[in-house]
């Protein structure tokens, strides 16, 4: 499995992906590598991530690696970027979506960190829009509760590409089951299958948005949302 | 069905069991009357609960109504109480929840607001464990986003007395199929079948805390939090 990180420059993405001995390569392209240094100096439980030796750091605009990387070279793409403002406004449009879909190989699948249902429900509903046009597998939305981000919750895309389809919801490999968790000695304090499944229930005010837009003329792809 | 609601001066939680047509007698005992007052004045979108014909509201202190029921009339009994300090603390004591229990009828039901999980994790593991000792049907507990709570989630201890088992994941009548929701004019923006089964997903950090409690051997009866 080759995996790519957009931002993440803290490392905690990094290191959840290690637990994964499917994983063989990991790269990651951070814009700044201030956040980096920050990380290693003040929140080293989280920037061990980057010791892992399957670990390729590229310091750059992700826009500019997607451009160049190989075609379907991935499996995986998680975005996990600032919030959508200045220069991580193109992170949210089409171009950026669509150089993500020609990154993954058939099948393959992207987790884009979506803001809050409660705040950016509009925004949401473009991400959506734009995704479906992009992902010809599924088009998800989830979400979960993290208490020291605005209005106690972050969303996320959850898209997959033409191919074999892939049952977001059922994962192959529960996270129970991975063997870099149960060897870690860094336990999992909060995430776990039940909360998995969980985090696809989504309020009837986002459902109903989500539905409006399946089905508009614009819609395309199967979407389970 | 008899049902009793302890606090909610707010009319809020009034208005949803409203929905309800099996419900022939909504008891409300709210300690103080100038929250109701200012509800009406400035929330009339949830004072409105006041206005059903079923409601019957007494002003006065909850552990002295209860102490005054008659044993098992009520087949749910719903606690929106204020945070544990001052004068609501004895509303996390065991004597209030054996008045409760003692109120239910075999295999009714309470519902009690109970704080977050990320905040008070201590005085849930109590709460639940006074929980087990007192209500010998089930207890479980479950949470939700609440955007302007602290942390960003309210928890509930659900439990039931002795009696006909109490399948809480799986409503008899979910809610979808409640008439007074598809005729009110006030549709749910929130919830939702499967936003009521996700409540009930745990991180593991309260898993592991409530199975240790589990396993003590104060614990009584069954449990599958």
């Amino acid at each position: 499995m080759q995996v790519l990180v957009v931002g993440g420059g803290d490392g905690g993405v990094l290191r959840e992906i290690a637990r994964h001995s499917s994983v063989e390569c990991i790269d990651i392209c951070e814009i700044d590598k201030m956040v980096i240094d920050v990380s290693k100096k003040f929140f080293p439980d989280l920037a061990v991530g980057f010791e892992d030796p399957r670990v390729q750091l590229h310091i750059g605009d992700a826009i500019e690696f997607l451009r160049n990387a190989k075609e379907g070279m991935y499996d995986a793409i998680i975005v996990d970027s600032s919030d959508p403002v200045g220069p991580a406004q193109e992170l949210v449009e089409k171009p950026f979506f669509e150089m993500i879909a020609r990154a993954l190989r058939p099948g393959g699948v992207l987790c884009n960190m979506a803001e809050s249902m409660w705040l950016h429900t509009h925004l949401i509903e473009d991400m959506i829009s734009i995704c479906r046009q992009t992902f010809k597998g599924s088009v998800h939305y989830a979400w979960t509760n993290v208490p020291t981000y605005p209005s106690g919750v972050i969303g996320f895309l959850i898209c997959s590409t033409a191919g074999p389809p892939v049952d977001f919801l059922n994962p192959i490999n529960p996270i129970e089951k991975v063997e870099g968790s149960r060897k870690s000695s860094r336990e999992l304090r909060f995430y776990n299958s039940e909360m998995h499944a969980a985090a696809f229930a989504l309020p009837s005010f986002l459902k109903r948005e989500v539905s409006v837009l399946r089905d508009s003329p614009t819609s395309v792809g199967r979407v389970y949302v």
